[in-house]
């Protein structure tokens, strides 16, 4: 008898069809003679309408009362699956995360877990009960409630499992699996049987939307076999581990994020400390750099270019305005009209020609390349926004095939 | 400085616009250097959604899990009501009954508050905020969530006045107050402006609807002051307290209750413990019986005849019927097409006359009475249900005028 801790989505959840499905799903695993940890997510938008409730309230709520107002979104769900469950004849208890004792810090709205209490599951569990978690939830150390942040469920399935020693953690959602491309919009993307810790957080991080990266760090971190599949379509979907066979293709996929800016800083003096001043301010603000390029002119002037969220770009400039003096530099410009694209792959480094065959593609498509940026297990390209979607298709196409 | 504990159902709640009305209420009297402790019913109809939503998976939930559901109404109130008042620029924290510590027993949906831990109350009033806390709910000593049952937010919100020793107890409603009759039927109703708690419970207990009984009893109990008043016309409503000065007004109310059934049992033997044979088979069917009238005819045969709530009827003849031999009777009669109408006044006993008063009411109004039940401060009548309202409004008339 195994221990399998399940996770599903708001979109898995949308309705009373769909919790039947789900909880055909849970008993299936349930009467093969395992013992089940159900994560729920909110049922469908309601974590939308939630934050829409509150904004119409006060256009400013404070994070510690939104948190108290969105954490009924997930009792709701495991509440409702419960009584879903009975009804199939299934003995299930839901449980809150100040039942469980889900602690996390008191960053509210992207609280981190700290640890996760185990006596109260393993003792429904010993009973032989479906164990209902309601995710994306926690509790901090003055008993307030915490949410994760977005996706913050995938996080709770995940240290669901590390603290109950799982034998494995799936992942339900509404694709089938991890693919080498968004198959929304490429139809020769294949559906990956394998893919290491590394690549689903460099994929999570680019913008394949699929996983909540925390969760696969934490998988990694503690070594859970992590799935990844779909609960509409009864099909094995995509295993994350640690080491994963020795695969064909050189990269696991390709991904697009359009959600970024570029910011410009002009004519930098080209002084020692000089990018360290731009980032600390940066950094004061709690603005996220993601890829830096810098060049040098004739002059003895630089100029020091990086990406940020495009809803962080306003910001960006205004706090590098406040601080011109002290930076020294003669001026800022900006642009949202890029996107980034990016390939993905374990294999990359002991496969030279990688990089390459990603540029011949983009040449090949007439796609120009604005910045570049490089690590162990991936290549981003910079590139205009009316580009991205034929340059993804291009790169696919040279690494997998139409 | 005082400390007043105010309770707004959910009609006081029903939509933003209800919520700032409410949050202005709160505002004023924390304004004038009192602290504030404001327990709030889920808003609107909420509740009801959510048990036709618990019904719609499930026709037949367990009530564990339907508590854990209807939580979340209270839940999102006191939320959206700290955002509500942080928006209008008052301190305000959240706190649901496990936080604070609302403990009660184990009888999920109709629970009962064992005790109300106040540190965590106490800690926010001293740092000046306003608490809010939700109402109906408790936790148990699984640390399971429980509710208290219909109206169980006035039960809180006592409660909450008992253990924080506070100096008021104001419930607020949609009427201004305590009436001599519903003033919806009645034109010439008055608001009371006090009323003794005995007199509360006979009318809460008759129908009047206003308070939670329950809440009533816990008030006398512990001597809380409680004045009922409305949410939306800003005037002083009904003081109820344990010592009212003398009116000059004999009654304090007229009431109607018309969800009651009559149940005859025919022909009973006239022996020693036939009455407690059938009020034990009730009783352990968890029956309740409000009048009992029971005649004796000549052939030394007994009739019983009693009242039970409506939704009571079918169930109380089905438990009799199954005892038919061991309590020893011919059969069970019954009617639902009846109503109790019952006057109340504390002073009722010290001025005679009262009754022959009620009953001239009705012989002039030409209503038959059908039974009769007297108490210390009540006389209930039944009447043919299609006579009620006007024999309400002929007793108003008798004792009040028109």
């Amino acid at each position: 008898m195994g221990l399998v801790v399940k996770k599903f989505g708001g979109s898995s959840l949308a309705n009373p069809e769909c919790l039947e499905r789900v909880a055909w799903i849970i008993a299936e695993t349930y009467s093969e003679g395992n013992n089940v940890v159900a994560v729920l997510s909110a049922m469908g938008d309601t974590t939308d309408e939630l934050i829409a409730k509150a904004l119409e309230v006060n256009p400013n709520p404070s994070k510690r009362e939104l948190d108290m107002l969105l954490a009924i979104g997930e009792q709701e769900s495991i509440a409702l699956m419960a009584m879903m469950l009975e009804k199939i004849g299934l003995p299930a208890v839901s449980l809150t995360s100040w039942q469980i004792g889900i602690n996390t810090d008191s960053v509210y709205g992207s609280a981190r877990i700290k640890d996760v209490m185990t006596e109260r599951m393993r003792a429904e569990l010993d009973r032989r009960r479906i164990v209902l978690v309601a995710g994306f939830q926690g509790v901090n150390k003055f008993d307030d409630v915490t949410t994760l942040g977005r996706g913050g469920s995938d996080t709770t399935a995940v240290a669901a499992a590390v603290a109950l020693n799982a034998d494995l953690c799936q992942i339900y959602t509404d694709v089938e699996g991890i693919y080498t491309a968004d198959p929304h919009q490429i139809p020769g993307a294949k559906k990956l049987a394998e893919i290491t810790y590394d690549e689903m957080i460099e994929l999570a991080t680019l913008g394949a939307q699929v996983l909540h990266n925390r969760s696969v760090e934490m998988a990694k971190r503690y070594n859970v076999k992590m799935e990844v599949l779909s609960s509409i379509v009864r099909k094995p979907g995509t295993k994350v581990k640690g080491v994963v066979k020795v695969e064909h293709t050189k990269i696991s996929g390709v991904a697009k994020d359009s959600d970024i800016a570029r910011v410009a800083v002009v004519n930098i003096k080209d002084e020692p400390g000089v990018a360290f001043r731009v980032f600390r301010v940066l950094a004061n603000a709690k603005i996220n750099i993601d890829i830096i390029l810098q060049s040098i002119n004739r002059e003895k002037m630089n100029d020091i270019s990086f990406t940020v969220a495009r809803s962080d770009m306003k910001r960006t400039v205004d706090v590098l305005l406040e601080n011109k003096d002290s930076i020294g530099f003669s001026e800022v410009n900006t642009t949202d009209k890029i996107a980034k694209v990016s390939i993905v792959g374990a294999g990359m480094m002991s496969a030279p020609g990688v990089a390459a065959m990603m540029f011949e593609a983009l040449y090949d498509a007439k796609i120009n390349i604005e910045m570049i940026s490089t690590s162990e297990i991936k290549i981003s390209v910079l590139v205009d926004e009316l580009d991205a979607d034929r340059a993804v298709a291009a790169i696919h196409a040279k690494f997998f095939g139409l």
